[in-house]
C-alpha cells in the first residue's frame, strides 16, 4: 500500500490548504477590514494554485497509477477513497493550466462588473463580461467532458454533484414542470379563500433574535466546540474540518428571516460535523455533493423546522423570546405564515412551491448556454420569458431577472439544479426517517431533534462519500433519487391531502 | 532581469502562504473553537511545509545563482531584495529536511508540557523535554552558522534579527549592566522618599475600555481600513499584510492594563501598515526585525504614552471615560503611577526599569545553553542566582523563575536580546525624532501623533529591509545602535536628570 499511503499524504496537505482557504474565506466575508480584499484575494488565488499544482503534479498520475495495482489489499473505504481521488485528479488534470487561469480570473472580473451591472439594472454592462466567461466554461467543460466520457454540461455539474448527470435530472424536472404551475394556481386559490395569516408586530430586537438562534442551533444539534455563529451580509456554511461556521443576518422587522437562514445552515453544518473524523482530509470524508448538502439544510429547515410540529414547539419559544401575546403567536398562525405561496421575482426569497420554478427555467437556460444553443444577447428575453410560463410574471428589469444570481457571472453553470434536487432528497429522506421513526415527528414537537439527528448522522452524514448519491438515497430510503416524494410532501402541507 | 522575476514570482507566493498563515494565527488566539486545535495544527504545520519547500527547492538555489548576473540591471531596492531573498534562502536550505520536522515537533511537545510544568512549578517534568529542544536548537544553530559563517548562538539570532551579532550586544548589554542595579536603587530610594501615587479607583466597565483604547489608537495613527482590535488570552500584534490585528485583553479592575497593550501593539501594527506597498510580499519589503519592530512598540508605549506630555492629554481622557474626579486623576499622579518602580519576579509584569534586567539574565543562560556551557539541568539554580545577582530577588519557585517563559521550550533561542535591544532602539529613535521635528512634544501634549508618525514613516517604516538595522540607525539618528539614550533616558524619566 505504499502507493496508497503516499496518496494519502498528498490529499492531506491538499485538504488542510482547503482548509485555510475556507477560514480566509469564512474571515473575508465576516470580519476582514476593506483594505485587505486584494491582499486577501492574492492568498487564496496563491493557496488556489498551490493545491491544484500538488493535486496535478505527474507524481499523483504516478501514484494512481501504481495504486491500481494495491486494491485487493484496500479495504472498502480505501478503495472508495482511490476512487474520489482519481476523480479529483481527473477534474483537475483535464483543464490546461493557461485554462483554469483564464477562466479563473475571467469569472473574478465578470463577477465584479455583475455587482454594478445589478445594481443599475444593466445587462449590456455585464454581457461581453459574462461571454468570456461562459465561452471559458464551455471550454472546461469540453476539456473535462473529454477526459471524463461526459458531454460539457455534465462534466461541469459533475464537478459540484458528483455521478449527477442531465439524463437523470430530465425526467426527475420533466415531473415537476408538469405538476408545479398547476398546483401553484391551486395553491394560491385556497389561500386567498382563507384568512391571511397575521404578520407577527415587532420590532424584535437583534440580541434576542441571536440568543434564539443559538438555543435552536443547539436543539438541532450544532457542536458549539467544533464551530461558531457570526453574520455576514450573504448567509453561508464554511470555514474548515471540525471548524464549521455558519453565518445569517439579522433584521430587527422580522421575527424569525434569521432564525430559518440559521437552521438551513445549521442543516449543512450538521453534514460537516457529521463527517467520519478517521477520513478527515481525505477525498472519501468529503460531503458527497451539492444536492445532498442541500437536502441536509432543505430537511432541517423546511422539512422539519417548518412541521406543524416544529411550529406547534417554536410559537411558544417566540412569544417568550419578543413579549409576544395573542393570535398572531400561536402554532397555526405560524404555520400559515410559514407556508404562505406567492410567486415572486427573486430566487432566494421565493418560497417553497414556487422555488422549484426558479431553478427549473435557469436549468434550462444554463443547459441550452453550455450547448451553445443560447447566445448571451438572448438571455434576458428567453429569462422573462420562462419567468411568464412557469410564474406567470412579467419581469420589468433585468435585476429583478437574469441579473439576479452571482452564479453565472461567477462561473458556475451546472450548479442550479443542486438546489430542487436538495429539495427533492430531503423529502425523500425525510419520509423515510420518520416511518423508520416514528418518534422522531413528536420529538419535534418538543425541540428534540434527537432521533432525526442520529438517523441522518447514521445515514447520511457518516457515510460521506464512501457511496454515490443515488446509493446513499437506497440505502437509506430504498430508491434512488426520485420527483415523488417532493410532490406529495408539497400536496401534503399546501393542499391538505394525506 | 529574468531570473530575478521568477524569484520575485517565487516569494511572491510564499509571502501570501504567509500571510494566510499569519490570519489563521490570530484567528486560532480570538475566535477559534476549542476543537478545531488539532486541525488548525495541522493546516498550520502544512502551510509551513508547503513555503518551506517552496523557498528551498533547487530551483530557488539556481536563480538565486542565475539572477546575480543581472545585479547590474537592478535597482537599489531590487539589489536589496535579492539579498534579503538570499539570506532567507541560505536561513532554510542550511537545515536539513529530517532537522526541521525533528525541531519543530521537539518544541511542539515541550511547549505543551511546559504550560504543565509551569503550572504546577514542575521543572523536572519540563527538563526531558527542553533538553531535547534545547539539542536540537543547537543542531540548527550549527547548521546555520556553518551555511552563514556564524557561530551558532549568532546564526539562531539572525533569524530572529537579521545582522545582529553577540559582539554587538555584548559591549551594550556590558555598559546596561553595569548601570543597572544602581540605578534600580536609587530610584526605589527616591520614590521611597515620595508620597505613593494614589491609584485610580474602579471598577472600569471594559466597553468604556475599548472605546478609549480604539479612540487612541485612531490618534496614533492605526489605520482601521487595514486592521481590527480584537481580544485574546496573550495581547500580540498579527494578521497580514493590508490585515494588521491586535489584541488586548481587559481587566475591570485595571484602567490602562489593557491600554497600553493596545498602545503598544499600535507601535508594532504602525511598522506593519506603514511598509511600502510596492514591496509587500517581498523580503525588502518586510519589517528589518525583532529589535527594531520592539522599537515601534516601545517608542509609542514607552517613550511618546508614557511620557509627561502624553499624560497631560491621557489624563483628562480617563477621568473623562470612567467618570473620575479629583487628585488621583491629574497627570502628574497618572504619570507617576506609570513610572513605579518594583523589581518582580515576572518579565511580563515589569517595569521599564527593571525590565532589562530580565533580559540580561536570560540573554546570558540561553548564551551558555547553546554554547553548551549551561545544562539544562542546571538552569533553575543559574536563574535564581541570576535574579539574586540582579533584582534582590528570592525566586521561591520555578513557575515565578525559568518557568515563566514559553520562548526555550518553544524552541526561540535568541529571540529574548532583541526586548532591550528594542528598548534601546526607541530611546535612541525618540530622542532623534523629538531633536528634529520640536512639534512633536507638544503634538502629544495634544493627543496629535501626526509628527511623530510622519518622521518614524519616513525613517523606519518605509525603509522596510532596504537597509540592514545599524544603517537605519545611522540615517534616521546618526549613529548606530548604542545604550546611551536609553540610559539618559531612564535617568532622565525617574531620576529627574537633565
Amino acid at each position: 500500500m505504499q502507493a496508497y499511503d503516499a496518496l494519502a499524504a498528498t490529499f492531506t496537505r491538499i485538504g488542510a490548504i482547503q482548509d485555510a482557504a475556507g477560514i480566509l474565506g469564512w474571515d473575508m466575508q465576516t470580519l476582514m477590514p476593506d483594505g485587505a480584499a486584494e491582499g486577501r484575494a492574492e492568498q487564496l488565488a496563491q493557496l488556489s494554485v498551490v493545491a491544484h499544482e500538488i493535486l496535478v503534479a505527474p507524481r499523483t498520475g504516478d501514484l494512481l497509477g501504481q495504486a491500481q495495482d494495491e486494491t485487493k489489499d484496500l479495504g472498502e473505504w480505501e478503495r472508495a477513497n482511490l476512487r474520489e481521488m482519481r476523480r479529483a485528479y481527473l477534474h483537475a488534470s483535464a483543464v490546461p493550466a493557461d485554462l483554469v487561469a483564464a477562466s479563473s480570473k475571467a469569472a473574478s472580473r465578470s463577477e465584479m462588473v455583475w455587482r454594478e451591472a445589478r445594481q443599475n439594472a444593466d445587462f449590456a454592462l455585464l454581457a461581453p463580461h459574462l461571454a468570456e466567461t461562459l465561452r471559458l466554461q464551455r471550454e472546461v467543460g469540453q476539456a473535462k467532458g473529454a477526459a471524463l466520457g461526459l458531454d460539457p454540461y455534465d462534466a461541469l455539474l459533475d464537478g459540484y454533484d458528483p455521478g449527477m448527470r442531465r439524463a437523470a435530472i430530465d425526467p426527475l424536472f420533466a415531473a415537476l414542470r408538469a405538476e408545479l404551475p398547476g398546483l401553484i394556481a391551486t395553491v394560491q386559490e385556497k389561500q386567498a379563500a382563507e384568512a391571511a395569516p397575521l404578520p407577527l408586530p415587532g420590532p424584535f430586537p437583534v440580541e434576542a433574535q441571536k440568543a434564539l438562534g443559538l438555543t435552536l442551533m443547539k436543539a438541532v444539534g450544532f457542536d458549539f466546540a467544533r464551530g461558531r455563529l457570526d453574520v455576514s451580509l450573504h448567509p453561508f456554511c464554511g470555514g474548515a474540518t471540525d471548524d464549521v461556521r455558519i453565518t445569517t443576518r439579522y433584521d430587527a422587522a422580522s421575527a424569525t428571516g434569521a432564525l430559518m437562514g440559521v437552521l438551513h445552515e445549521t442543516g449543512h453544518a450538521l453534514y460537516e460535523q457529521g463527517r467520519p473524523a478517521r477520513w478527515h482530509h481525505q477525498p472519501v470524508g468529503s460531503a458527497r455533493g451539492m444536492s445532498l448538502h442541500e437536502s441536509q439544510s432543505l430537511l432541517v429547515e423546511m422539512q422539519a423546522c417548518r412541521s406543524p410540529e416544529f411550529c406547534a414547539y417554536l410559537a411558544p419559544q417566540l412569544a417568550a423570546t419578543f413579549g409576544g401575546e395573542g393570535a398572531a403567536w400561536t402554532a397555526e398562525n405560524l404555520h400559515r405564515l410559514y407556508t404562505r405561496v406567492a410567486p415572486g421575482f427573486i430566487r432566494v426569497d421565493a418560497d417553497e412551491v414556487t422555488y422549484p420554478a426558479h431553478i427549473l427555467l435557469r436549468y434550462a437556460l444554463e443547459s441550452a448556454m453550455v450547448a451553445g444553443d443560447l447566445a448571451v444577447a438572448d438571455l434576458p428575453g428567453a429569462f422573462n420569458e420562462g419567468m411568464r410560463d412557469l410564474l406567470g410574471l412579467s419581469v420589468p428589469n433585468d435585476r429583478l431577472g437574469c441579473l439576479q444570481d452571482i452564479h453565472w457571472p461567477g462561473g458556475s453553470f451546472g450548479y442550479f439544479p443542486t438546489y430542487t434536487l436538495g429539495a427533492m432528497a430531503a423529502a425523500q429522506l425525510f419520509r423515510a426517517a420518520c416511518a423508520a421513526e416514528p418518534g422522531i415527528l413528536p420529538g419535534l414537537a418538543q425541540g428534540d431533534f434527537t432521533q432525526l439527528r442520529t438517523w441522518l448522522r447514521d445515514h447520511v452524514h457518516a457515510k460521506a462519500s464512501l457511496l454515490e448519491t443515488d446509493e446513499i438515497l437506497l440505502a437509506a430510503t430504498g430508491k434512488p433519487l426520485g420527483a415523488e416524494d417532493f410532490g406529495r410532501h408539497l400536496r401534503r402541507r399546501y393542499l391538505g391531502e394525506a
